[in-house]
This record gives structure tokens, C-alpha cells and sequence, in this order.
């Protein structure tokens, strides 16, 4: 077994060396550059990981790992234009860069090269690792919808928000994992664990992402702290922040999510006094804690050295403990 | 053996059966929308018209069929929002009955959803499939890339016309074609001449295309009659034109498709004139008959009896003869 750090440096190495820029140049470029800006790689670690702690050298997961990063990558690119985003990881977004026509097709072409890439699996491993790819796909797809339909609708609930988020987030973290376990040709009953881990990580991560869009550090956060009120984006906190406040508070928050004022300083400070007075803040903490522990919980069941469940742990935790 | 009506027929009652609109309705939607808009489905029928040519029967091929004629509609889609096209097959357009946002990401779900159908495929039968169709998607991809970069290049030769319908058009017919024959187990050589037939057929038929855009029948022809002179597109026609073409004509040519009138009646009128004195037109018409010939050559080589290759003719003779 080897370091988080060792796999994302391995990770990072076979990426460079497989994204070259061929013709037609218009096509292509825009996805070297996306996929050149960075990110912290944890989905394709998480393949790399996987597919040693069952058993098989990481090497066999590379193509499997750069497929799940060049999906999410693809995501990203047709995402950001739906959102009209100007910034991704700190530059511009390949729609700004270019145009929005090079984004829809350069995001296609990657939809299709990350399929290309499990040609390299032989036998039913290709049929097993295409199969979960396009199913974890189409859910990623259904939950960018929901994302986009709770933007015009005030009747979210929370079982509603954690089901989007569950298949815009969790589903690729809990596929990337299962990945290196179909790789590694580990049981199905192996296979549903690891993947039912991820899926409860997943969700404890995007819960973290809503918690720390408004309450981090913006000297460490990478996007700007506040983005999700400043859109009144319906997150986690904002809906638990309407289930437990007083009649004052639901009132005062409603009343601000239906502004968008110029200068929203005033507009984010008072809605995360809100989150924090009606206990949502901390309510969504023991959320994040619930969801890592059922992920954990899940590695009790399965039959692996404990220093192989350790380092599932400690990646967990560590994703828990970030600031970015 | 049946007749093309008669594939057509099936296919049509089979992608009826299997399109349902499911939940997030925004998502699924927009797809049964654009699979209902008819359109002529060569495609599909040449999927399964092929799984009968080489012995096997073509209802074991109509998964193939549909992803097919999913992947073709999701490339319509896509390209009718680089395009920013109001109307396909007369009704309008999926981002303009609902909006652009729409029409990426069901797009990108008809994309995932078209490899899915080849998950109904055992053993090698869906590598090959899934193998073929990643090709072909990325190929049809590439080809989208030249179309735009045409837009604004004033040095587009002859050859890279070709290339660029070859890649947006012809591969995918050929695709068609190449499945049914890896669905009835045929040869790897039945395999490779079936896919020339496709790719000499399908470039006779973008020829076609071009030449009916031109030159068709307003009353017949679903488009608009002269469209592609219009928005200033450089065909075959237009290439030829400018190579045949006197001194006198070329410079006229030249200076039509710089304008963009709001009437374009005038110009269409002019512009037919020069591809039809210039000798473009006579020889476009030699080119479709060129390829359509190539095409039935290939079939020689194919060990077939002899009424199996007449059906291939006859829908290739069908195809240029056509006036929509």
C-alpha cells in the first residue's frame, strides 16, 4: 500500500502523460486545459486506493481512475456553462475561455473518451466497469436536474436535497471506489460495500462543501465564501434553517433569499447568523459526522486487513477535516 | 429477408415501446420529444436490414437499432444549439421549446442512454458494439469540430470537405451497418466491407444533402430550400464552384457570400446560377453517382446471394433518388 500523496502523484503523472492535444485542435485543447487546472484528484485516488486494498496493483486502475476523473471533468464543463459560471479552480471556465458551442462539444468528446478508456479492461471487467460507468452517469445527469428544478420550486424538502446530492456527488465517489474493486475482481459482496461507503462519504462531503461554501476560510476556500446565498441556492443549511427556526427567523430568511442585491456582504452575513441562531450550522456538522460514521460503520463488514480499513479512515477523515 | 418498410415499421413500434418519460420529467422529456419527430430512420433500418443480410434475425438487432438512432438525435440536439437552429423536421427545436440548459444535459443523458441499450448484448458482441459506437461518436464529434472550424476559414479545400462529411455523417451510417453484421457473427472482412458500403454510401448521401439543400423541391424537401446558401456555407458546390468556376464567377460567388441580405431570395437565385454555369452542379451530381457506385463495387467482394445485395442496392439507388 502506499500514501494518499504517492497515488495522486502517480495519478497525476499518467494524466499528463495521456492528455495530449490532437487535431482538430478546437476539439481537444479545451479539454488539456481542463483537465491541466488542477482539483485535488480525489475520485481517481480513490480507484488507485481501491483497487490495491483489494488486492491488484494500482497500475491496473490507472485507465479505470482516468475515466472517472475525465467524467467528472466533463461534468464540470457542461455544469459550469449551464450555471453561466466565469471561474473554475481559479480560471476561466472552457465556455469563458472559448465559447459556449466549443464547451457542449469538447464536453461530449470527453463523455466518450472516458468510455474509450475502459477498452483497456479485458473480458467482463470491461463489460462490469461500463456498465456501473454509464448507470452512475445517467444519475448524474438526473441529479443535475433536480439541482436545476429545485432552483424554481420553494416546496424542497430535505429527503428531496439529500437525494440530489446523493446523485450529483455521491454516486461518482461511491462508482470511482467500486471501480478499483471490480478491477481488483473482488466479491460482489466486497464490491457493494465499498461502493455503499463511498455513496455515504460522498454525501458527508457534499454536505461539508455546502457547510464550508458559507462558513470558510475564504483565505483557503477555493471559490468564493457565500457563492450558494449570494445565488439563494436551496442547500442543506438553508433548508434545515427553515425547519428549525422561529417564525421570525424563516421570515427574515425568506425575505433574503428573494433579493439579490448588488453588494451582498450585508445579505451573507445576516443569512449565516440565521444558519448558526436556528442551529442548522450545527445540525448540518452532526449531519456530515452522522454520514462519515455510517460510511465507516459499512468497513466493519468488511473482511480486510485493519490497516487497509485504517487508510479508508484516514482518507475519510481527512476529507472531513478540510478547509477546501 | 423483409422489406425497408417493414424495418421501418418495427423499429418505429419498438422506440415507441421503449421510450417512456421518466422521472425528473425536465430530463426525460426533451427526449421523447425529439425521438417522436419521425425523420426517415435510415439508420436503424440499415441495422437491422444488415443483422438479416448476414443470418441472423432482426429483432436481435433492434437494441443496436436504437442506440443508433438515440445517438443520432442526441447529435441533432447539440448541434441544433451550435447551430441555433429554430426548427428540426418542422417543429421546433429542444433548447427553443425549452432552453439551452435543457437541451445539453438531455443530450448528454440520450448519449449515456445509447450505450446502455448495448448493455442487452452478451460476451464480445457488446465490446465490439460499445467499441464501434465510441469510435464512431468521437469520430462524428471531430467531424462537428471541422464543420464549425469551416465557418471561418476562407482556405477549405475539396479534401477536407470530404473528411469533415466523412466523419459527420458517413461514419455513423457505416456504424449502422458494421452492428447489425457484429450482431449475426459475421466475418471480421463481412464486417469491414459492409462498413465501406456505409461510408461511400453516406458520403454520396451528405452529397446529396448538399445538393438538395440547393436544388430540391420546396413543396418535397423538409427544409428550407437553399438554406446552407444562406448562412454562407461552404459545400461541395460551393468548393467546386469556386474551382471550376470562371474568373468573373468566382469573384461574384466570392462577394455573395460575404453579404448576408435580409431578403436572400436575390442571392439564392444568383448563387444556383453560378453552381449551375460553373459546372459545379453537373459534377456534384457525378460525385453522388461516384460514391453511390463505389459503394455497390464494394458489395461485389461480399459473399452473398445475389437478392441480398439487390436490397442494398436498391435502398442505396432509394437514397439517391430521394427528394427530402
Amino acid at each position: 500500500m502506499h500514501t494518499i500523496e504517492y497515488y495522486r502523484k502517480e495519478f497525476i503523472g499518467y494524466l499528463e502523460q495521456k492528455t495530449e492535444t490532437k487535431q482538430p485542435k478546437n476539439l481537444y485543447e479545451p479539454i488539456t486545459y481542463i483537465l491541466s487546472l488542477g482539483g485535488k484528484r480525489l475520485r481517481p485516488v480513490l480507484t488507485l486506493l481501491s483497487a490495491e486494498i483489494f488486492g491488484t496493483d494500482y497500475k491496473n486502475a490507472m485507465d479505470a481512475a482516468l475515466a472517472v476523473e475525465v467524467f467528472h471533468n466533463f461534468s464540470l464543463v457542461h455544469d459550469d456553462i449551464m450555471d453561466d459560471a466565469p471561474l473554475r479552480r481559479g480560471k476561466p471556465t472552457v465556455h469563458e475561455k472559448w465559447d459556449v458551442n466549443t464547451g457542449i462539444l469538447s464536453g461530449d468528446a470527453m463523455l466518450i473518451n472516458a468510455y474509450q478508456l475502459f477498452e483497456n479492461y479485458r473480458g467482463e471487467t470491461f463489460r462490469h466497469l461500463a456498465k456501473l460507468f454509464s448507470k452512475t452517469a445517467i444519475e448524474v445527469c438526473e441529479g443535475q436536474q433536480y439541482d436545476v428544478d429545485f432552483e424554481t420550486r420553494d416546496d424542497v424538502t430535505v429527503p428531496e436535497y439529500l437525494k440530489m446530492i446523493e446523485y450529483k456527488t455521491a454516486v461518482l465517489v461511491a462508482a470511482a471506489l467500486k471501480m478499483g474493486a471490480i478491477i481488483a475482481n473482488a466479491s460482489e459482496n466486497e464490491q457493494e460495500k465499498i461502493y455503499d461507503f463511498g455513496l455515504n462519504l460522498g454525501i458527508a462531503f457534499q454536505l461539508q462543501d455546502d457547510y464550508l461554501d458559507a462558513f470558510g476560510d475564504p483565505k483557503t476556500f477555493g471559490k468564493q465564501v457565500g457563492g450558494d446565498i449570494i445565488v439563494n441556492k436551496k442547500t442543506y443549511l438553508y433548508l434545515k434553517a427553515l425547519e428549525l427556526g422561529t417564525q421570525r427567523q424563516r421570515k427574515e430568511l425568506l425575505d433574503l433569499f428573494s433579493l439579490s442585491p448588488k453588494d451582498p456582504s450585508a445579505k451573507v452575513a445576516n443569512v449565516k447568523d440565521i444558519f448558526l441562531e436556528s442551529g442548522s450550522a450545527d445540525l448540518t456538522q452532526n449531519k456530515i459526522e452522522h454520514y462519515t460514521e455510517k460510511a465507516f460503520k459499512v468497513l466493519q463488514d468488511l473482511k480486510l486487513p485493519d490497516e487497509k480499513k485504517a487508510l479508508l479512515k484516514t482518507f475519510g477523515k481527512n476529507l472531513m477535516r478540510r478547509k477546501v
